[in-house]
């Protein structure tokens, strides 16, 4: 193997394992000897890509935010309502906390104690859903007397949830799950008749084949 | 004073300085030693009212537990609507969190990767929402499509996350908020015309001083 790939698979390797244990144990009680371990690598390979537990994390937050970017990019890219939009981006968020531990990682550790600032993933994920429902205003998909803070409020702290309840009971991040819980809040949103909740939360072609496969399982 | 006032004062100090220490460190990283010094009691005297972390983390969640019974009694002997009912319940959860660290503690504990176990607090509260809810369809409440686990689901969800979020801003859990919160839902839950929200979240005198103050000045 050329040195540069394996350097990146290791990098890789670590990243994994270090998000399997911060999503596991949380911040505080991951240890940097059980997630080169858990990686198969030595310490001092994990010294040499990582020199702390903190910049460790801090990749993490970045590779979850930019999941949210790339996961938020493609769902606009797909055309549809922007309520639309929304529905199918929060399934494959919720999808993602189930299937990708850096995902998961990235929200736990915003909301762990254990690791002061790391709150940008829900920051920018905040901000997207109020785009998306601004959007959704100026479109007139948008019920009168909604605003799109409030809206976006109610959102993220239930998407909030669904992460941390779901990493006690998988079944929180279940379709089932989903699609109760669109059912209870879209008719309040949608101008008649709204996004076609089935059709979107079985999912198009995402161009993602692991969101796919843990969509399909799910 | 009387040996036994002076044992349960020192009790009491110590639920409440582990309580901060685990909702703001989390529970790896609280420690004995600093619960004991934010305290102001001596090692000795911690370990002769628990044995353990683990011991102060069960009286904390059982303490949480207690709270979140006693409010909800309160809530449902007020009598009004079940809806209303949900309402005014969710409203004093949240002041708790702001105000007590018992009830952010216990909440947080549920939902800690280094606390094993630990979910009762969360999971009462998810029964008792899920009941409240089923009241409110019995008494033609609630809107015909809708079901009690589906409500509580979105209900539930949204709870945690206050409580993660406001952890890191307390804006998460201001009046306002919750008036967001519930305009977006509760047209969606109520059969016309549905409990008077600002009636219920101005909040009727509660019995509880610390509350009632919590919540003036929220």
């Amino acid at each position: 193997m050329v040195k540069q790939v394996r350097a990146v698979r290791t990098r890789q390797a670590l990243i994994r394992a270090a998000a399997e244990a911060f999503a596991h144990d949380g911040y505080a009680r991951a240890s940097l000897p059980a997630i080169s371990k858990r990686a198969g690598v030595s310490a001092g390979a994990l010294h040499f890509h990582f020199p702390s537990k903190d910049a460790l994390a801090s990749e993490i937050e970045s590779g979850a935010a930019r999941t949210v970017e790339e996961m938020t990019a493609h769902c606009r890219s797909t055309g549809g309502s922007a309520l639309g939009v929304l529905v199918a981006a929060i399934r494959q968020l919720v999808v993602a906390f189930a299937a990708d531990p850096v995902m998961r990682a990235g929200f736990a550790l915003s909301g762990d104690p254990a690791r002061d600032g790391g709150t940008a993933v829900v920051d920018s994920w905040h901000g997207w859903v109020r785009d998306v429902v601004a959007q959704a205003q100026e479109a007139g998909e948008l019920t009168d007397d909604l605003s799109p803070e409030c809206v976006a409020g109610a959102v993220v702290a239930a998407t909030v949830g669904f992460e941390v309840l779901g990493s006690g009971d998988r079944d929180w991040l279940s379709k089932e799950r989903m699609v109760e819980f669109w059912t209870c809040l879209l008719p309040r949103l949608a101008t008649v008749p709204g996004p076609d909740l089935a059709r979107v939360l079985e999912g198009e072609p995402t161009g993602d084949r692991d969101a796919e496969n843990s969509m399909a399982g799910l």
